[in-house]
């Protein structure tokens, strides 16, 4: 019955290759629901979650250590062209996870921060962009299982949205500042919460950008806006 | 007197390699240069040298696409484990330097809002821990060059000094903040200008750590300390 006698011991370069992206997408999924319980925990201003969520971006790192040593064992086997890029667009995607894992960690590490403040109505509007840039990385995820440059395009084109929205945070987070001095404290924190989401955006269009390059290989992306203009804000 | 016939066509692979490292190395020297070239656009207070760094960033991201390349040409020689260890630590340095080079670029165009305020005292600060980061950045890619994993590990326990410094910089920023709201501006801009330094300081680590991975594979690296505080930081 066992026609390849061998094949529980040499896996096919085919079946290693799936297994691989298998990881990357489990990898991708775990940072996707980092991020949903980092925003969750910042709204119930639970510090315990905060702590659970902290300790789980272990098991994301563990696994892109996995994905690169999977990566290695693949190109011992002295690959193609194609397959070569295959793996290296594994290695910067998995590297772009383990960055948004580390990201969305960092929100959940600057809520219990502002729990010792009083809470502030800003907590919604960065909720607002969290969401989104959750959307972003499952968007991006599909993307990258089905092989599918256009649907990647959209996450990439998608991603001033975030940026809106960010600018906006940010600017409304100054005047608060400006009002109030007591709220600087916690308004930095969300300061850099909202600047953690806009990162995990950046990151999710790298990865649509692997998966252009993935398909496409080295041809031009098309030209994409870019619009967080928080790094020459001045006060509103 | 030509011993090689078709040297000039075909490289050796220690040559490829070598040319390879070198890449690497002159990438990283750009960013050092980058980083440099901000904190000192910073003291002037020069809107067009600012400019000129920002432009400049797309060298550093031009030299990691062709190191990508070189990395795929040397892994389809079929490379062996330990060549293969030097290919993966060739991108993950690369990809590091390249993300320096990104936060040298944004300290620059950060300082360009910080002209528009009048100059602030604690910019001293900032350069204090820039330079730091100008040297860490410096004493990895030696640690690179001569395969030290010994110096690497210097550079790695060295980062914490860049921590401990950057969190009494962002208590005294929030200080600065709650004394005078018209400093809420130009502080928020140095708040994150100060986040991009302490990062080039974690993308130095990330370096060091490949330099110890590519000498000693995948054996554990001694603990380290890791002293932001800022993450949850109350008001001094």
């Amino acid at each position: 019955m066992n026609t390849q006698p061998h094949d529980h011991i040499v896996k096919s370069y085919d079946e290693e290759r799936q297994r691989l992206i298998g990881e990357i997408l489990r990898m991708g999924e775990m940072a996707a629901a980092q991020l949903e319980a980092a925003l969750d925990v910042v709204d119930r201003r639970d510090d315990k979650a905060a702590a659970r969520i902290i300790a789980n971006d272990e098991a994301i790192d563990a696994l892109e250590h996995v994905v690169s040593q999977d990566v290695m064992k693949l190109a011992l086997r002295g690959p193609m062209a194609r397959d070569l890029r295959e793996i290296l667009a594994a290695l910067r995607i998995s590297a772009d996870i383990e960055r948004i894992g580390d990201y969305a960690a960092n929100v959940a590490k600057r809520s219990t921060a502002l729990n010792l403040s009083p809470p502030l109505p800003l907590t919604r509007g960065l909720n607002a962009i969290g969401q989104l840039a959750v959307t972003q990385i499952r968007d991006v995820l599909q993307a990258y299982r089905d092989n599918d440059a256009e649907a990647a395009q959209r996450v990439r084109a998608k991603d001033a949205e975030i940026d809106t929205l960010y600018t906006g945070l940010f600017r409304e987070l100054l005047t608060y500042m400006m009002e109030d001095a007591r709220a600087i404290t916690p308004c930095t924190h969300l300061l850099f919460m909202a600047k953690n989401i806009e990162r995990i955006g950046d990151h999710a269009t790298n990865i649509a950008e692997n998966i252009w390059f993935l398909v496409h290989g080295d041809d031009a992306l098309p030209p994409r806006e870019k619009r967080d203009g928080t790094n020459t804000a001045t006060t509103p």
